[in-house]
C-alpha cells in the first residue's frame, strides 16, 4: 500500500508531518509518497538518517502551499500546491490513499473535483470521530450546510459502512441528531429523514438522538447537517478544553491542590487521551471515489502516523466499494 | 410585586415548587400567587406552618396539570391546568410575572397566546443562560427552528436588553453563532443577519462566533436559531455531566484517588456551581408582553427561589418596555 502525504500543509508542517510519515513507515510498513518542496524533504530525510533511495519512499515536488486562510478554490488556483499535487497523484492512482493536515475546505473541494463523488451519491461528507469513551462517528462534520432527506440517508449509509469496517462493529447504531427523541421533532427534512432511515434495511437506525446523550455511547454514527455537526464538533472541543483548564487552575492554586492533581495524574492523562480526537487518526472524506483522510490542522507526528494507519485501513477494507454497492 | 407560581408542573412538583415559593417570599418579600390544587397547597402550607391568611399569599385553584409528555396544545385543551390558569391570571394582570417549571413547549405556546407577542416582533424566543464562568445568554434556546434575518436581528436586540438590564452590563457583546468567524460563513440567512447586526446601532455586535470559543466569555449574548441553540444547550449539559461523572469514577477507584477528590472538594463544588444553570434562575420568554420565566423541569426549591427572584427583576427592570421601544 502506498500512502500519499501532503507534507507542507498544517500548523506543524513540514517537520511534524515528515516525522509522522516516517513513524508510520517504520511501524506499519506502508510505502509513502511525500509531496512538497524537494529541498525541504531531502534535507529532513538526510538530517534524520532516512534513505530515500529505499523503495518505500518517493518524493514528488510541489513548490506552493495552500494556507489555512486561502479560500477553497486555491485547490485549482494553486496548481502546484502540495495538496493539489497530492490529489492529482491520488486521482491518477499513483498512490492508494491520501493524508493531509491542511485547509479542510480546500481538501474537501479538491477531493470532490479530483477524486470525484461515488456514482449515485449526492454529496460527499466530512466525517469525524467525536472523542468520547466509545468512538462516535459524526457525519457531516461541516462540509454540507444544506441537506435534504436523500443526503441525510446517504450520510447514514456511508457512516455505517465506515464504522462497521473500521471498528469491526456488526450493525452500527445510527442516530439522527434532533432536538428531542419523538419522531415529530425538528423540521420537515428531519421528519422525512426519520421516516427514510426507519425504512432503510441497510442500517440499524435507533431514532432521533439528543445532543445531551452523545457522550454516553447511545449510538455509533450520528447523522446531521454540516452546520449542526460542526457546532457539535467545535463545542465538544471547546468545552472539554475548558473543563481541563478549570481543573488545571484548581491544581495550580497551592501545594495541597497540586497534590490532588499529582495523585490522579495517570488517570487524568488517560481521560485526556479519550478526549483527544487525534487518537482516531483523522477525518475521512466519505463519498469520494478514492480514500482521503483529513488530519487535524494542528496534528503532531503521532496524529499523522495515526492518520496514515487509518488511510491505509480505509483503503484495505474496501469501504468505497461497499458504499458504492449500497447507495 | 406579585409573582404567579405554577405549583403543579415540574419533576419535583408540588413540594419543591412550594418550598421554593416560600423561600422566595421569606428572602425577597414579593407576594406570591400559588396556582394548583387547593387541597395540596393548603395541606403543605398547614404542615409547614405558613399562614395563608397573610396578605402576601394567594391561592388559586387549578385541578388539572400539563405533563411533560403532553403536546403544546394542552395549554388550550387542558383549560383548568395550573399552567393555563396561571397564564390567564398573568394576562389579566392578576400578578406581575409568572414562574413555571413545566412543559416548555406548552408554556411557550401559552405565553404567546395569553401574553401575546410585543407589537412589531415576529417571534417570541426562549432565552437561557449557558452555565459558563461569565453568564452567556443563548437566544433562541429551542422555540424557533425556522428563522430569517429579521428574526435573528430581533433576538439580538431582545437578548441585549435583557442582559444589559439583568446583569448591569452596559453594552453586552452580541455574537452570531456560526461555523467560522469570517463574514462569508454559514448560509444566506446567516450572511444576511451578519450584515444586519453589523449595521444595527442598538447592539454591540462582535461578529460570527464559533462554538469552540463559547466557554471562554467571548460574548454576553449568543444569537442563533432554535435548533442550533437547543443543540448547544443540550450538548453543554451532557458534556459537563459526563466529565463530572468521569472524575467521580476516578475518585471512586481506590482510597488514594478518593483522597485526591477530597482535597479539592470545595473547589469542585464551586466548579459544579458554575456549571449549574439554575443559579441563573431560569429561562425568560423574550418577546411576549408579560414577564414569564421557565424554570428547569427538574428544579428544586433553590432553583424555584432563584426563578422567582429573576421573574421579579424581569418585571422591575422594565425589560419589556425597553424591548418594545427598540423593535
Amino acid at each position: 500500500m502506498n500512502i500519499i502525504i501532503d507534507v507542507m500543509s498544517g500548523d506543524n508542517a513540514p517537520d511534524e508531518i515528515l516525522k509522522g510519515a516516517f513513524l508510520a513507515l517504520e511501524e506499519y510498513g506502508h510505502s509513502i509518497t511525500l509531496v512538497g518542496k524537494n529541498e525541504i524533504i531531502n534535507r529532513y530525510t538526510y538530517e534524520n538518517g532516512f534513505d530515500i533511495s529505499r523503495g518505500e519512499i518517493s518524493v514528488v515536488n510541489a513548490d506552493d502551499v495552500i494556507t489555512m486562510e486561502d479560500d477553497p478554490f486555491a485547490i485549482k488556483n494553486k496548481k502546484d500546491s502540495s495538496m493539489t499535487v497530492a490529489l492529482k497523484l491520488l486521482a491518477d492512482s499513483k498512490g492508494d490513499a491520501l493524508v493531509s493536515a491542511g485547509n479542510t475546505a480546500a481538501l474537501y473541494t479538491g477531493g470532490v473535483i479530483y477524486a470525484s463523488r461515488i456514482k449515485g451519491l449526492r454529496k460527499a461528507a466530512l466525517a469525524t470521530f467525536l472523542p468520547f469513551e466509545k468512538p462516535l462517528l459524526l457525519i457531516d462534520a461541516g462540509a454540507n450546510i444544506a441537506v435534504n432527506e436523500d443526503i441525510l440517508e446517504q450520510f447514514a449509509v456511508m457512516g455505517s459502512v465506515y464504522v462497521s469496517r473500521m471498528l469491526g462493529i456488526e450493525a452500527p447504531r445510527v442516530g439522527l441528531l434532533n432536538n428531542g427523541t419523538e419522531h415529530t421533532k425538528g423540521n420537515d427534512i428531519l421528519r422525512s429523514a426519520h421516516k427514510r432511515l426507519t425504512k432503510n434495511t441497510k442500517i440499524n437506525f435507533i431514532g432521533n438522538t439528543e445532543a445531551k446523550s452523545l457522550p454516553y455511547g447511545v449510538c455509533d454514527v450520528l447523522v446531521t447537517d454540516g452546520f449542526s455537526g460542526n457546532i457539535v464538533l467545535k463545542l465538544t472541543e471547546g468545552l472539554c478544553g475548558y473543563m481541563f483548564k478549570k481543573l488545571k487552575d484548581i491544581y495550580a492554586k497551592n501545594p495541597v491542590t497540586k497534590l490532588s492533581g499529582a495523585i490522579i495524574r495517570p488517570e487524568l492523562k488517560e481521560m485526556k487521551k479519550v478526549f483527544n480526537a487525534s487518537e482516531y487518526g483523522g477525518a475521512p472524506l466519505l463519498g469520494v471515489s478514492r480514500p482521503i483522510i483529513k488530519a487535524h490542522g494542528s496534528s503532531d507526528a503521532t496524529a499523522i502516523k495515526n492518520a496514515v494507519r487509518v488511510a491505509a485501513a480505509y483503503c484495505e477494507y474496501d469501504i468505497i466499494a461497499e458504499i458504492a454497492k449500497l447507495t
